[in-house]
């Protein structure tokens, strides 16, 4: 039967370089989460290690592995005994030479329920993760658990209407994302601003335009230049922020989910009746060269 | 030559049943807007009447008028006179039985620049558009004027990521949203907070997507059972707001952008550079029912 409600449980914590440390604290935080009652688990992106695609270093490769894999086995082993879902953000080595950002769910049972390669490839100073992601080739997804139907992005991906649209369609009853997304020391405190607003604006917009609550996870933590900006969150299926976690510390952030609510709002603000699907093909295109007019 | 910036101008007023009432109050605010430096001028959706869709009734037809037509008339010679670009929401009759909702655009010099065909047509209690338009049947309208690229969406519209993603991959400098939206005298204040928190949500994330201005024009004053929420503004091209009108009072809020902010956003944060776009064909799609999983 479709599961009608759920509790998650978003978990923003700091990261060190020994991964054995991050682990740790993670399956800590994740046994603290389900003991509070949280069904759903989401982790923050590659919370395994730093934020690693500062620099483009070749030695970082070596923190990659196969999925199904290490972390998928404690993961599973966790998600098994607590009886919980988790969604984990890890650096996947698929062949020799062909690495991605990879997202896995782990259903209640301890199976890997379904796996998402982001799509979304970003490349600015500090964030060179083209240097080390092949973009997905999975598409977007809708991944069945116990607790509900899960779509996971990956943060780059949240800027994009289109990931959250299609992932949507699929029928999820949320969109989530774990992310990594910091401010550089050398900003002002007013760039900060208009960075993170922009942020939590353009996701908030995905569950407006959806109908689904959106779940972003975030970092927290210095990190060479970059100070991770946290403020992880939980909207209802309208935008409306439910819960919000610091910009500093370690948290557990829980959040009860009314899947109900979708239907209703999608009623009383029908966009999905009113997409003009006939007139979207071009959003195939790279640009629209084409300047004549009617 | 391509201009590189221009002081929008938008105007939110209240409207009156008296048609002629309420184009000599534009006009004068057109006046006064242009002698306070505004050069593109944007006008709410429908300022020639009261928000006509909240019954349907067949003798509203009657509001309608062909374009060009009387309107498009005395707007072109305000704009040549004053040498402003007006941007404007008409009630057009195309036909016999064939009625539009539709915003023109006359340039500085008198011209019928473009017109765009409300694409997205809602229909709820108390906007009863279904009734009253055919869906535009002229695709998204990216229309040049002497102070710049203007693309016009209408009201609905707002809410579609993919109207806005369309017209802005035709280039154009601004996203502008004629718009008459308000709260039901029934609703408590915290859902009229939450149905406001998304319409500004939504719009600002446009921007950010996107990479450009958008400009939003909304109505103000009491019609029957339904409170137009005013609040008109403007942001720049990464979703910050710098300028923002009144829930109720009659303003002209004039801003001046920069259009070279684009091409700064869109390089720092090159949204558009990692677009998906081989992943983007079932946006066309009304849902996607597959449900099988990777």
């Amino acid at each position: 039967m479709k599961p009608t409600r759920a509790t998650v449980a978003l978990i923003q914590m700091s990261c060190t370089e020994n991964p054995k440390e991050n682990i740790e604290k993670v399956c800590a935080l994740i046994r603290e989460a389900a003991q509070k009652g949280g069904q759903i688990i989401v982790l923050q992106e590659l919370y395994q290690s730093l934020y690693f695609c500062d620099v483009e270093d070749y030695k970082r490769f070596s923190l990659a592995e196969p999925i199904p894999g290490p972390s998928t086995e404690y993961l599973s082993e966790l998600a098994a005994e607590l009886e919980i879902v988790i969604v984990a953000s890890l650096f996947e080595k698929r062949a020799e030479g062909l690495y991605h950002n990879t997202a896995v769910v782990l259903d209640a049972d301890g199976k890997l329920a379904g796996k998402y390669r982001k799509m979304h490839i970003p490349d600015d100073p500090g964030y060179f993760e083209k240097f080390y992601f092949t973009p997905g080739d999975l598409g977007y997804q809708a991944i069945s658990t116990r607790y509900g139907k899960i779509g996971v992005l990956v943060c780059w991906d949240q800027w994009y209407p289109e990931a959250a649209r299609l992932t949507a369609l699929k029928g999820v009853d949320m969109l989530v994302y774990p992310t990594a997304i910091g401010w550089h020391n050398s900003q002002s405190e007013e760039v900060n601003d208009e960075q993170y607003q922009a942020w939590y604006t353009i996701q908030r917009s995905h569950a407006v335009a959806n109908g689904v609550p959106v779940i972003s996870v975030n970092r927290i933590g210095e990190e060479g230049e970059m100070k991770f900006w946290g403020q992880s969150f939980v909207t209802n299926a309208f935008g409306k922020t439910l819960n919000k976690a610091s910009v500093d510390q370690q948290e557990i952030l829980l959040q009860e989910l009314d899947y109900s609510e979708s239907d209703s709002f999608r009623t009383h603000w029908p966009f999905l009746r009113d997409r003009r699907i006939d007139s979207y093909a071009p959003l195939t295109k790279r640009f629209i060269d084409d300047d004549t007019q009617t």
